[in-house]
């Protein structure tokens, strides 16, 4: 039964719908736009893996923002790459402000290849846009015997330890690295105690947040999600600087350090507003390290599974059931949604028709019954 | 006045000594010891090194344990380094359990050499020890014109998020980055909240610990640092899982990847004990990156010079004089102890003293007036 003819209950509750289905929609959009089949289908990809893995923050629900940067110009609808500098181990790439999405993509598969020969591959993205998920590019290289490592800059929201006010990105990051028997290591994290996401979700649910996740523009602590967003910050992890805090705050440098000024990038507060006249500059660093280059392949698989169970069969807490592997939740929760299909909640889903409508497209996203 | 003539109130003060007589004092005990004279400077760069930048946890206090490991055994007095695999920008080294800062030392020389080349270098190394502090290792490159990159695994001492036992190392890591009027970019942590010698120092002092540094045998919060040394456990950076301490145990895991599983050494709970026949295999990883390999050198110092100004130029929370970047304290105590000396506490003195007077050897070590 499609949404439009849906009853007055269906449209308060969460449908489920199959991967291909969103896959085809967001392509569907983004050619509208014109953006071409192949970056469509990049993009379409990342969102819909975001969206698998229980990670809605950046699933279908960005594909309006998406939209609307198109038509203000603000991402390019294709992607011109261009190689500043290459040299056997590590490129720089210049994504001319289109899809931060195709440039991930296209950099990690290039990573890949040439760390085939020479053990490694470092890549920098310069003048990108938005990527999705970290752990979409980290996890290119896994079929290939690799490591992989995504991260990026953002805008400013996080405070500085003894500062107060939004300086550094939440500037994500992700590692994964293969196994045998047990699921790949798939490490993807913000850099401050909770994305923008989080906070986002405790003021929809008018929620209380808990402490070290957000400050006031005193530099106080703040429980009121409405405050962080509106004149205060995000905390860097670890909190303020008695319980480390100053190590959150050196990870997002770090990777500011990686994805701007090493790409050549925006970074920092210096990053380009949203609505400055010289366009977004977001960057990014993608990295893949061949296993082989170390150790035989089959030792390090073996290996990964010995260092799992052991963490894994550590003694529990009084009152937890289970010590998870970082990735371990997402791919449960992507298998459970490849078997159900994936829930989009009613917003979503109406923002999605809502797109349809101002482009004259049929809406024909049918969910599973 | 040398100490051994010293009056009662020299025996509880701090005296300061000059970096170059601790460095030929390690270099005398070691060589006495039958390590080769360069070897022996390189462990005494490092510790003497750890002094100057005020980390003293991982100073001259080491020697009387690296002695008692020499005698026992468990550091191999010199260092036969192997390749055990190598390639353009990649290779592995067997340190045959001889000293972590031999190995360290070469292993970060080489990166540097071929990634002038490949644009990057990535070295892990097996059968390795206690190589001293990060930063040391990280900081190499920064004057050929490179980001440097070190890590190690350890013994097990962190809980992993819901679990209570000391599962994963503290797992150090340090990224340094060159600017150009501004001080290099130096973050050096453990992935624990602390390090193990924070705690000690809390214990040795009989404070109480902050909340989220550490649990008890059950996996509750525990603010009694005998407690958390004893049977207890440190908690990863970010806590408990509600402020995000999965991040942390996330981050002790990916550097025990790198150094352990993909080096070939020990790692998380499968880490060899100290009193194990096998001996020790501490696993590190070490990483140089060529920035013209990525945009002009000028460019990147240029903007490393805008990040640090721009994020130390923020606002402050209420109270605070001053946001600190990454690796600053350090280089303001380095400064420091090279007007003034080097301070030694009284205990680290009286142990240096214990070890020449082990070895027949006269001591010579001379405070400054």
């Amino acid at each position: 039964m499609p949404p439009e003819t849906d009853s007055a209950h269906d449209r308060h509750r969460t449908l489920r719908f199959h991967a291909s289905d969103l896959q085809r929609f967001v392509v569907c959009i983004l050619t509208a736009y014109d953006v071409p089949h192949e970056e469509a289908g990049i993009v379409a990809d990342v969102l819909v893996s975001a969206e698998r893995r229980g990670i809605p923050s950046h699933g279908m629900g960005r594909l309006s923002l998406y939209s609307r940067r198109l038509r203000e110009g603000k991402i390019h609808s294709s992607t011109k790459l261009v190689t500043v500098r290459e040299s056997s181990a590590a490129f720089c790439l210049d994504a001319g402000q289109g899809w931060g999405h195709v440039a991930g993509h296209h950099a990690m598969q290039r990573c890949i290849e040439k760390a085939k020969g020479s053990g490694i591959c470092i890549a920098t993205v310069r003048c990108s846009t938005h990527f999705g998920i970290a752990a979409h590019y980290a996890m290119m290289p896994l079929d290939h015997g690799m490591i992989g490592f995504a991260a990026t800059n953002t805008r400013p929201h996080v405070a500085p330890t003894f500062g107060r006010a939004p300086t550094l990105g939440t500037n994500p990051f992700s590692l994964a690295a293969p196994a045998l028997h047990e699921r790949p290591f798939v490490l993807d994290m913000s850099t401050s105690t909770v994305a923008m996401g989080r906070i986002k979700l405790h003021e929809a649910t008018q929620q209380p947040l808990p402490a070290a996740w957000g400050i006031d523009d005193k530099g106080d602590v703040c429980l009121n999600p409405g405050v962080v967003l509106e004149r205060g910050a995000l905390l860097p992890l670890g909190g303020f600087d008695e319980t480390s805090g100053y190590k959150g705050y050196g990870l997002a440098f770090l990777v500011d350090i990686l994805s701007g000024v090493l790409a050549g990038a925006g970074f920092g507060p210096l990053m380009p507003h949203e609505h400055e006249e010289s366009g977004p500059n977001i960057g990014h660093t993608f990295a893949a390290i061949d296993i082989e280059a170390f150790r035989p392949i089959e030792d390090f698989l073996r290996d990964m599974d010995r260092l799992i169970q052991a963490v894994r069969s550590s003694p529990k807490e009084e009152g937890a059931n289970r010590i998870y592997i970082a990735g371990e939740k997402e791919f449960e929760q992507a298998e459970q949604n490849d078997r159900l299909g994936i829930p989009l909640m009613p917003h979503i889903l109406n923002a999605l028709q809502r797109e349809s409508a101002r482009l004259g497209l049929p809406f024909d996203l049918t969910p599973i019954d």
